[in-house]
């Protein structure tokens, strides 16, 4: 029998496929008694199993639609739920037709890329970025613009240099590609001055803006800013939002807000994806969003994720060397610190070793760079492992010297 | 402010995106009185609705996990529980790294397609045959072989000058697509004889074959063929099933076994594409499997869709022309049928005044033909339904004339 030649039968995409580097890292997190800071992952001691569970009485009483195929779009009940609940943060009740549910903010991602995106293309993203959108947006073939970040967020000064440099050099620009709050792995939030300047960026480039927010609702301090899609009447913002990080990332319910021919365009991506996100998933949702679990729960979340941000900061300012650089987040899951000429992969090793798993910075960074840097998430630990994790971390380091 | 043109901003794939042609049907099935043969929907009067809503019991048991973001190939119960109620149709026990959890075998498709396709290269596919894989492959940027079939499936002895005409042409071929039990819409079923052959040939042209079995276990009469999967062992076989016509699609779970390196290749793309399948969904249809549910209620499914498929079967005797040609399947969805020098274009239009639905051939045709068919779904509607959307089928034919 003639061998399979595989290599020759792979798709060129899928021959030069990495895995996504998180995922990669999953097999050390498993290891015992390793204190994880890895994932970005919500706390699981934290799920509201009981009320999740029990929403499982809509599929008794609207079983036949729930256990059967649905809407590319989305189960209504849910897309009703969603649009009243965001409407103060999208400026205005949205239409259905601007509403797709996703099977997780990955999706969403995915799809935008499939409506836009020409292999070669390019994205601007920021640097650093969430790893899992490389990887998304590398599958669809596309490219990378990469922009600093700051406290404030992308540092949107360089955006025009940037983009007259690609299309001086050939290349075509899609979109912008920025998580505005609390930002994976940065921790920063886009100041909302820079959220104008980057719609005005947007509008004089000819670009779609996908503004990303799995995070807007955890903020722990301050008060929230604008989303851009509320500042942008041209219907070029797309936004994003999921219920992983406020409700479980395990149900993969997210949605995309935009204009009406960008969602008709991933809805029919979609219909070759998954025909439909996971009616039962959605069901539950919308029954747990409805009898007012998500808006009572939301800020238990949110003060017991504060209470361990607090904790990862004190813990980092007991152990960290002095030369370690970072600011503590307002919200989210993530603080990011640079050690100053440490190499963050050789550091990983050394972590393994003690005991305390994180991402090394290069991860986050499309074109390279951040290679002292590394993130490490606060909400899936308990606060005695942050602690402890902490001193591990400082260990870690020391052992580099 | 500057116009939003999204003309040039859409991807070239995307802008010569159609709906699926059967999720377009959709909007006159909703009309009320309306019979519907369209869809390939499952009967949602026997969805288990209880017994299915009783598993999510399990995620008061195993809430951390199944909330929890999860493995991208799948939750492990639920692989254990498909590798070993498969292994007879497999012919052994495959290994966890042989089998990927999709959300529905729609996304199998779309990521087997993803690992295989580079853009302009060809699927073999049957003529007819499933609108949503042609658009699932088209999307993936796929071009087609089209072979005829008859009352044993494929022809597989025209596939070598099919494929020996595609190499002269220049064309890359990748991968043979075969619906192979009561095939949608043809409702054939690929002969032993034929899938012997159909390997043979996909050996000598170094191909993979994707066997697509979503209607295996749906067999009315005789007994079953054996898979093709089982018949090889070269690895060539990728085999995808799907618990949406055998419990409920709205659970979006599927799967697909086949070659570790293609299996690995498909669980980087999924990475990208949803991170993993809704784990409450998994673990739910892992609980209901694990329950015995799934083993008890398969046959109650098939005497209740055997019963569906002779009434139709009485009825189209009954009341259609003598010119239509059209025959009994033993398993699966739909009858096939074809009135020979109508256009069911047009018939659908006088289907819809008459109050019956159904799915016009050319929807089949990944590169035209079929004009004269067309697929009757008989698991949708009820047994008056059955007999009466035929009456009234017979009729909207006497209106052609």
């Amino acid at each position: 029998m003639s061998q399979l030649d595989l290599g020759s039968l792979f798709s060129d995409r899928a021959n030069s496929m990495k895995p996504s580097p998180i995922r990669e890292l999953m097999s050390y997190i498993k290891q015992p008694g390793m204190i994880s800071f890895a994932g970005g992952n919500p706390d699981p001691r934290i799920f509201p199993i009981t009320e999740f569970a029990q929403s499982a009485k809509i599929l008794e009483r609207d079983g036949k639609t729930a256990l059967q195929y649905g809407a590319t779009d989305g189960y209504e009940p849910l897309k009703d739920f969603v649009a009243n609940w965001m409407a103060p943060r999208m400026g205005r009740l949205t239409k259905p037709e601007e509403l797709i549910i996703t099977s997780g903010s990955q999706q969403g991602m995915d799809l935008l890329c499939a409506a836009l995106i020409n292999p070669g293309e390019c994205v601007v993203v920021e640097a650093p970025t969430y790893p899992g959108a490389i990887h998304t947006m590398r599958n669809r073939g596309a490219e990378f613009i990469t922009i600093p970040c700051d406290a404030d967020g992308m540092k949107i000064d360089m955006l025009p240099e940037a983009l007259n440099d690609a299309r001086s050099a050939g290349r075509v620009v899609k979109f912008i590609y920025s998580i505005v709050n609390f930002q994976n792995p940065s921790g920063s939030t886009l100041s909302s001055e820079r959220r104008g300047k980057l719609l005005k960026v947007a509008e004089d480039y000819g670009l779609i803006v996908f503004e990303d927010d799995p995070y807007g609702h955890l903020r722990y301090d301050g008060i929230h800013e604008p989303t851009m899609f509320s500042m942008d009447d041209s219907g070029r913002v797309v936004y994003a939002c999921s219920f992983s990080k406020i409700l479980a990332p395990g149900a993969r319910v997210a949605w995309v807000t935009g204009h009406p021919d960008i969602v008709r365009k991933m809805v029919m991506v979609k219909q070759g994806a998954d025909m439909c996100t996971s009616l039962v998933a959605q069901a539950m949702v919308a029954q747990y969003c409805t009898d007012g679990c998500m808006d009572s729960f939301l800020p238990k979340i949110v003060s017991h994720y504060r209470a361990k941000r607090d904790v990862m900061a004190s813990a980092f300012a007991r152990y960290l060397p002095s030369d370690a650089e970072y600011s503590v987040p307002a919200g989210g899951f993530f603080f990011w610190i640079r050690v100053p000429g440490i190499d963050t992969r050789e550091l990983f090793k050394k972590g393994i070793e003690r005991g305390v798993a994180f991402v090394n910075g290069s991860a986050f960074y499309a074109n390279g760079g951040g290679e002292d840097y590394l993130r490490a998430c606060f909400t899936f630990a308990t606060q005695d492992e942050l602690d402890e994790g902490a001193r591990r971390l400082s260990l870690a380091i020391a052992d580099m010297n």
